[in-house]
């Protein structure tokens, strides 16, 4: 019988523990899953913030601990833990990524606020976007969620440029890498899109400078993580007319604060932490293939590589 | 020399005289295109609604009717048309259109406007949509429009059934026909897009009895035509709960009046017949084409059944 503690915030618990019982006991796992087990003799541990580990030394035996999110900034740098950590790659969590990353591009590009916020009688007939296929999209990070946010924007007719750190190919779009390529990858784009992991190299990406490379009026949207973005200068960017709108979901604080410039100005949408969302039952079962993986003595998937963060 | 005569609002003339002109340069066509020719030496008609020409009588040799528009309720029932008359069917309309029934449709599903309006500071994550799969879309009309719409909408993973009043058959998506079929297919309808031609048969196909057939909070897009909603049944379905918004596009009367209530309702947006327009260039294309196929001996393309009415 696995030993198999859960530690994420206590509301998770009443989503998670049916899920994920269900799921081990699909696969075969005899697991006892448990809010409480003697540390040294836990097997794996299911992972999210704001739970009551800190200190994995105690947790001599673990073999694993899966995240129950797809970023890992929150635990990557705690250096109590050593043993495995897996991230949460769920397809479902991929999914509706892309149905509001689509959206909110498809949002912008077709100016639909102006309608939505002018329902004032005046038939504003005198603009059109052009077609997607002139609409130049950039997306910086092309990991599972950007390459699939990528290529559903590509088949909906938008030109897309990809943009990682190292070198990588995603088919249906122009994918860039490096220093260089960031600023080609930015120059004259119309839409930015940001899912990008948070690391040192990616804190503040889109700053005074790299602002500067984009069209005039260029759209931002941000599911990724907030410090990507240099709030001030992202400030900056809209009031001179650089950045004509910016879609956020992540903040550098969360909730964000009711006091905080983003709320009010009018060329920022804030939405809160919702691009996309594990689901429960999609994720109990990427968590108990993978521990059915370690148990067969398979490499785990989704292997956080501690050095690179991510 | 064909003689080409050019037929519309006159402001779309210097939209479409350069295009026309170099579109039939560019398939080697001799032609004179001008605003006025002798009615019983014109050749082709390029036609929309609100020109100079409404009896048609006057043009005996006259080998086709060009439409610059896709719909054709004004002209279909012109009892002097007797020449050929053409639909325009351009790729770029579909594209267009495509994008905006996407858009509107993510718009809804993910419930933006909650977001879009409600900058107040709130923190409103306490609700998640499901995801596209598990929220069925159907599209009445499944013509080029409405199966270019749907077949973007089940690439995006939206279960997709369309309606037509003839057996019709289109991929990936579940295709209903017929006045049992349309049952089937608004019943737990989630999201209705309305992209039918406007003929005495589909006048009001969403009306009292239809919108009570339809999943309770279910959202209406109607990018097609005005008349095929009964508006005073809109507003009592929207008022009930039935509809929880209506995004409308066309209307019976247009511009719609400053005082109709769809404008201030709050569960309705107007928006001012954008959602898709004809590009001046790959329309000029797509006429030049047909013409040439005329002076070829081949059939016309997208030729309007006059009984059928589209």
């Amino acid at each position: 019988m696995l030993k198999i503690l859960f530690s994420a915030h206590r509301d998770r618990w009443s989503e998670y523990e049916q899920p994920l019982n269900a799921a081990f006991a699909a696969v075969g796992l005899a697991a006892d899953l448990a809010l409480d087990h003697s540390p040294d003799e836990v097997d794996y541990i299911v992972f999210a913030p704001n739970g009551p580990v800190s200190d994995f030394r105690p947790y001599s035996k673990t073999k694993a601990v899966m995240g129950l999110w797809a970023g890992v900034e929150t635990i990557v740098n705690n250096d109590t833990l050593t043993q495995p950590l897996c991230r949460l790659v769920d397809e479902s969590l991929t999914d509706g990524m892309v149905e509001w990353v689509t959206g909110h591009t498809l949002r912008h590009h077709l100016g639909m606020d102006t309608h939505i916020k002018g329902q004032d009688g005046v038939w504003r007939d005198d603009s059109f976007p052009p077609l997607a296929t002139n609409r130049p999209v950039t997306i910086l990070g092309i990991g599972a969620l950007g390459a699939a946010c990528g290529q559903a924007l590509a088949r909906l007719g938008f030109p897309v440029t990809g943009w990682s750190r190292t070198a990588k190919s995603v088919p249906d779009m122009r994918c860039l890498h490096g220093e260089e390529g960031l600023i080609e990858a930015l120059t004259a784009a119309e839409i930015v899109i940001l899912l990008l992991p948070q690391t040192p190299e990616t804190t503040g990406i889109l700053n005074e400078k790299t602002f500067s490379l984009l069209a005039e009026g260029a759209f931002i949207i941000n599911p990724g993580r907030g410090p990507l973005i240099d709030d001030s200068a992202l400030l900056a960017a809209l009031d001179r007319g650089q950045v004509a709108h910016a879609t956020l979901d992540v903040f550098r604080t969360e909730p964000l604060p009711p006091d905080h410039p983003f709320w009010s100005h009018p060329k920022v949408t804030v939405t809160p932490h919702i691009a996309s969302t594990t689901r429960p039952e999609t994720a109990a079962k990427v968590i108990a293939e993978n521990i059915l993986r370690g148990e067969r003595g398979e490499p785990f998937k989704y292997l956080v590589d501690r050095a690179r963060g991510y």
